[in-house]
């Protein structure tokens, strides 16, 4: 007999800008046994009603959904998050194909971790700074003469992806799940505490700070940090940041 | 180099009733690099306005899809033909998985065989008399509470299955090789700073030093910094370190 289903990713959809393809992406993601849909700022406000109808059905989805103001706030409580895009931009982090990610995902599931997929708005795909949250990129195998996927059947292909990997647990050989990794909010708070130190140091060059920041993030996301990293790089933070003379302001 | 194309599989929807879900369809092939697209008796007629939009420039596959009186017409010139359906209704027909189906079409498209795939109405499926014409059922593993998939859906994932097993699959998808890693030179000189640093801060308990150096040195590790990585760390420790953008030894 199985036992109790494992955790399923989180289905995050940013700054979607019409209500029925929130609809038909919760449809898309009952179909293939996804159960947790997060908006960040919907264009049209959250309820909405105008999602009902294209969901057929998948009401207990939409009555879920919980909607947050930024992607920083919808994806806190997760351990490990995957942004969705078309192309892989820039090369400062990890991209996965389909097979790769949803194995990883299903390890991951196996241990408890909780995880989520990050999906862009209709027209623009996700942005950079969002980009920037996740821990890697997933990208679909389309042709790049005709890259644009709909939002609904971009949720529609995770979904059955997952529902290729989740029912059997991953056999002995798969990939290894590796040590629990922090939460993300402890994440977030590691660069607030980095960033904020750097721009008190004069760090940056104001027109550079978008990308650096970027590419720093990048480099912490590659180290897959557990709650001890975390730490440790708060106290090296620290340590570091009590060598220099205090500024006068 | 890679050969001509296979002749991928036509894709037929069988009395679609939405103009919409038949631009819908078009878009979703050519994400995935299906081509031809034939409709039997859509209800709005054909050609149809209407699908253009939807269609987000898959207007080629629109401006080619060719209407037919009945099914049998639809698919006279091909010698192999799979019946989606929700559910296999106690049908004397072989019911495929995804997996199973697209390695059968691939496999015949390697030999030069034409094939195809029938979708049904959007309200109610293939009818029993279309399956009957088919040679095997293709089924897509939906959550049984909830296997109304959506026209368009229902032709992505195919497509998408078309884009894994097809040889001349699109160069997308697949993961890059990352970039070149950096010296391991620079990498030593970063450890010699980032622990002198340290050092100089006090942040090492003596006896803890050793398994805490290795800790931070694997997680750097991890990182796979690049030399603009390497040099990217260089210039923040220094600049948390020192209010001076150049710390002389």
């Amino acid at each position: 007999m199985p036992g109790a289903p494992l955790p399923s990713p989180v289905i995050i959809l940013v700054e979607p800008q019409l209500p029925e393809n929130i609809g038909m992406a919760a449809r898309a993601m009952a179909n293939f046994g996804l159960r947790e849909l997060r908006l960040v700022a919907p264009r049209e406000g959250w309820p909405n009603e105008t999602a009902r109808s294209p969901a057929v059905g998948a009401t207990a989805i939409l009555d879920g959904a919980r909607a947050f103001a930024s992607t920083a706030e919808a994806i806190g409580d997760l351990s490990f998050v995957l942004a969705t895009t078309a192309r892989a931009r820039g090369k400062m982090k990890r991209v996965l194909s389909p097979e790769a990610a949803f194995a990883d995902l299903a390890a991951r599931a196996a241990a408890g971790q909780r995880t989520g997929i990050l999906f862009g708005r209709e027209r623009t795909g996700l942005e950079n700074d969002d980009i920037s949250l996740a821990d890697a990129i997933l990208t679909y195998p389309v042709d790049p003469a005709f890259a644009s996927l709909n939002l609904a059947g971009a949720v529609l292909l995770a979904a059955y992806e997952w529902a290729r990997v989740s029912p059997r647990r991953p056999a002995a050989g798969g990939p290894e799940p590796g040590p629990e990794p922090a939460p993300r909010a402890a994440v977030l708070a590691l660069f607030d505490s980095m960033e904020g130190e750097l721009d008190r140091a004069g760090y940056y060059p104001a027109e550079k700070r978008p990308v650096m920041t970027r590419n720093m993030r990048d480099m912490f996301h590659r180290m897959a940090m557990t709650a001890q990293d975390v730490s440790t790089w708060h106290g090296a933070i620290r340590a570091l940041s009590s060598l220099r003379p205090r500024q006068k302001s």
